[in-house]
């Protein structure tokens, strides 16, 4: 060890990410599966029990899907320096097709990993890559095709149906709206077997790289929860290792469903060795960025080679999706010159470059069939990237955009010919009227592979407030059957993302992400609404902000009114005073009602009817008809 | 004068209502009308011109509906102690259908005005009131029903056609998307005769007292630009007089197109008077809660004879529209007892309350018709009140809500006989899925009376930010027809807003209304996000900012990466640092695209179609077909 090393390890060291104080009266608990190692996450949040003058009345704790893995389990050992648990190592051992490499096969991977002067920023103790044996195919969409349900499948069957075996459990289920699934076919129970369809089908995909055993197996696929993507990464101009390990682990703790490391800056291989390692979260990318940063920032100057050799290092590091933007063809470029906003991708951008550059096919496109062999062989999941989509509303729906998603439905087939798991990138900005249009073509021509949209934001005007154009995009989307959605923050177009950013974007996306599940009518998306619907009746002040999706915040609101503990006992609150309470008076109605029919509502609402016709004859029949 | 004055003199005098730091690089100015007397406020905010390589492209200033009022016109002079400047009061003279009361018609008004104890609490230099000669009718749908183009007509035609006149102006207009617009029908021009039909219609109100000559008129309808209402007023545990009129400036200054006075704590009347004297915008109450006050908050002793006089004081102060609860019927009531959370609305607890404690009609409907002469006598127009609405995603469109809305079709054809003007208040709490319904079911029972919705919330599982949970659903409801949003801060459910939550509700709000309009494809709607891409697509930073909603906040952050001034002038932002700028290399390809086809994009594109051709035979027509 030399003196270099300490600084980052130190800081590290100092990363706060426990997670337990966010979110008070939850605890971690795990759900068995069919085997001992099969143990599914979730948060469950205590209740206070009903308590009214006829008793006292029981609430269930209610259990939620948690994205936040070991680091909000109050029993777990955490080291950053030597990462997570590889949980999964096990079922990869058990398939039996593939083997441990001596070192990586990336030329820039070696290099790396011998340089001295970054060795201080190093991961600790990287694991030998693996890698699938000659000749075989280690994609969960292979597997799938196959008809075997993988342990990730039985996994992930078990988190998403959690919701739903509580809905069996609940003693009096209130009122689910059917939803409007727009073609989704969401089961009542979710099995193995109906995941393992799914991703056969190619309408889900298992983002779940070999090299990245330390995974919790998720889903994304417009038959399953909505799920949400953060983005983190340095650029040239800010950030630091510790920050982009902190940002992922507070990303995931806000609902972060996946995490994609955009780093443009210093030290990519480095950084991302970190983020994996401490990632119970699928990690994107999107590699051309790492790429061009081989090639000093020249686009021109970019080969299949350095991209090639990125994409095995990157997927012997372990990262689970790529964002790859072969659809960006030479002839679509031309069609971006009078738009408002031209080509607002980074990739696309410089693949538009590249190709105008040397007037030749983008080399992603004419390399594909390599890339899916590279893909197969380490269960990389496509991210086929959406380069030319609209950067601002009067750009949207456009021929660039629409002829670039012929492309990527084209190059779906191919990735599938290979069982390869593919989803689809979407935009961008595009006016409420027009995202409908976006989803059904995209499922049209891509048959069905799962989209993954960036908001789309709906206006153009509230630079600062993005997260909340593009959250009404987002809801909208995924209630449409958008499988995961991109989160934006505040700082969208003005700059990076710090720590609130991240979180305010993350609140506001998976509010989309849940209004879309009750939209579509997800088996008991609506127990946790319900639930606090419930303690908000009933002035069950802490049960409120404990079931609400940020509980301090919620709580510091009240208190700057209340501030007393009385206030959370109070059958009122500072909005309308005791006098004035809705709620207090509802209650009061409410008891009337029972006191008057002895229980029976509908008899007291026969007895209003049978009042009210009366009163109609007494005059007249003639009053109150309408003109 | 006693020494008591003082301070709420002072208070008020420290008050800053100054707003122009808020909007840098903004103007106001004044469009005039037909006669010099009818001057429409707009902001216009200046551009820097585009500098190429190529020369100077100047940038038209853009002008922007404004509803801020004189406080951010630099020139005006304020002076809250004698409020804002009668402008209509030559118009209500002119039309010679009012007389000038010598003192109000309301027992509590008259009494609160001899009141020692509240004497330095109230409003200096009281009008006296005016009111409609007996027999005579004085609300703008009885001018329209006759013919008759009012100033205020034609105010604010001027005023909701301005985007359109810049779109003729403008040299070089960018895509304009057709909207859907779910059966409205808004002309690409708004004419004076144009506004007249939709309130002779009854599709559209113009919220005129003519005891508030200070308000620049403006109209709520779904044929025109979607409104936002913000809700004011203090409550038993908080807030002060002077507090409310700097929401009042506040809100109109973050764009609030009307103002609700919901105050429920002590002197009313006299916040009441402070309020609409200082107010260029329509403000609404719901009286119901100024008469609980009357009874000492006991809902079963209101009779009608309070209700009456305290519809009459406010009406003599210059209300321009009240929440009505009337079709809180008795047998709706007990509809509510199985519900989640019963009922939210506090209008509708209070007559809920009643009619069970007597077991009689709502005295609000048994004497809708006495109400209607005293709503005509003013021109206060009604706000139907949704006092059934759902409190949460559970209880949505149930046989409560929507027996409710049978009735408020009712009593609007019931208000249309008197020529009272008339909007329907809607929910609430609705899953994304329902929203659709709520506005198609309203504008079939209620004849397509003007809907203003409080949401709706789509989700229950987000306090403290519920101004995003329910801007999703504001912006869906506007874009299917609701005519004004009434916002949401993110202190819903929690306690009462202070002045950053009413400018968080409002941001959210505006982006809500604004998306909608583009949806809708209103006329010129889409102008600003044009301008405000093209700023961003050149790098003219400032502009950016400018045309946002909120231009501090979006400089502040972008100052948190790049704080200094060349940051303002860099051709990249700290998201992607100078390599790595997608909008730059874009240029480059418009550029390029440019110089490789003398200007012609279509050449460009061709050329791009011929390269792909050939390389599509030379590679023997097989690669990348579909499997």
């Amino acid at each position: 060890m030399n003196a270099k090393i300490e600084p980052l390890a130190d800081r590290i060291n100092q990363l706060d990410t426990s997670s337990t104080q966010h979110f008070p009266a939850s605890r971690k608990v795990y759900i068995a599966g069919s085997r001992t190692d099969i143990k599914v996450p979730m948060r469950e949040i205590s209740l206070t029990p009903t308590v009214t003058e006829s008793g006292v009345e029981e609430n269930p704790p209610l259990r939620i899907y948690d994205t936040s893995g070991c680091y909000s389990d109050q029993e777990a050992v955490i080291d950053l320096q030597k990462g997570l648990p590889p949980v999964r190592e096990v079922w990869i051992e058990e398939r039996g097709d593939t083997r441990l490499l001596e070192q990586t096969s990336s030329h820039y991977g070696r290099a790396r990993q011998q340089d001295a002067i970054t060795a201080h920023l190093r991961f600790g103790s990287v694991r030998p890559p693996r890698k699938a044996l000659p000749n075989c195919n280690v994609t969960q969409l292979h597997y799938a095709r196959r008809g075997v349900v993988t342990p990730e499948m039985e996994f992930i069957a078990i988190r998403e149906n959690m919701a739903r075996a509580q809905v069996q459990q609940t003693s009096q289920p209130r009122t689910q709206h059917p939803g409007q699934a727009f073609g989704a076919c969401i089961p009542t129970e979710i099995t193995p077997e109906f995941v393992r369809g799914e991703v056969a089908l190619g309408r889900a995909i298992i983002p779940a790289n070999i090299n990245h055993p330390e995974i919790e197996p998720m889903i994304i696929g417009r038959n399953f929860r909505v799920k949400v993507n953060a983005n983190i990464g340095n650029s040239a101009v800010t950030s630091s290792i510790e920050e982009e390990v902190e940002k992922l682990t507070w990303s995931a703790l806000w609902g972060a469903d996946t995490v994609m490391d955009l780093s443009t800056g210093k030290n990519i291989h480095e950084t991302r060795e970190w983020i994996i390692r401490n990632s119970m979260v699928p990690i994107g990318t999107v590699p051309i960025y790492q790429a061009l940063e081989k090639v000093e920032g020249v686009a021109e100057e970019l080969t299949w080679d350095i991209y090639r050799d990125t994409l095995i290092e990157q997927a012997e590091q372990g990262v689970d999706y790529f964002t790859i933007h072969a659809g960006v063809l030479l002839r679509y470029v031309p069609l971006t010159a009078s738009r408002v906003t031209g080509i607002v991708s980074r990739g696309g951008s410089i693949m538009a470059k590249w190709c105008l550059a040397h007037h030749q096919e983008n080399f992603l496109y004419s390399h594909f069939e390599e890339i899916c062999e590279i893909m197969k062989a380490y269960d990389v999941s496509f991210s086929l990237g959406d380069g030319l989509r609209p950067g601002c509303v009067a750009d949207a729906n456009d021929a660039a955009q629409f002829g670039e998603l012929e492309t990527l439905g084209e190059l779906t087939h191919l990735a599938w010919k290979h069982d390869v798991q593919t989803m689809i990138e979407g935009p961008g900005h595009v006016p409420m009227h027009m995202i409908k249009e976006n989803m059904e073509k995209q499922l049209a021509v891509c048959s069905e592979a799962p989209f993954y949209t960036l908001g789309p934001l709906t206006t153009d005007i509230a630079p600062g407030y993005d997260h909340i154009t593009s959250g009404i995009g987002a809801a909208m989307i995924g209630w449409y059957g958008c499988a995961m959605l991109c989160y934006v923050t505040p700082k969208e177009h003005l700059g990076l993302p710090n720590k609130q950013d991240v979180k305010d974007g993350l609140m506001a996306y998976r509010i989309a992400a849940h209004a879309a599940d009750l939209a579509k009518g997800h088996p008991g998306a609506q127990l946790r609404d319900n639930a606090l619907s419930k303690a908000r009746f009933e002035f069950r002040w802490e049960d409120q902000f404990n079931l609400g999706l940020d509980p301090v915040v919620a709580r510091a609101y009240h208190d700057e009114t209340l501030p007393k503990q009385s206030g959370k006992l109070a059958h009122f609150c500072s909005m309308c005073g005791p006098k004035f309470c809705s709620m207090k008076i509802s209650q009061e109605v409410r008891d009337y009602a029972k006191a008057n029919t002895r229980g029976d509502v509908s008899q007291a609402v026969q007895e209003g009817m049978e009042q009210m016709t009366s009163e109609y004859h007494q005059r007249g029949r003639k009053l109150y008809h309408k003109v």
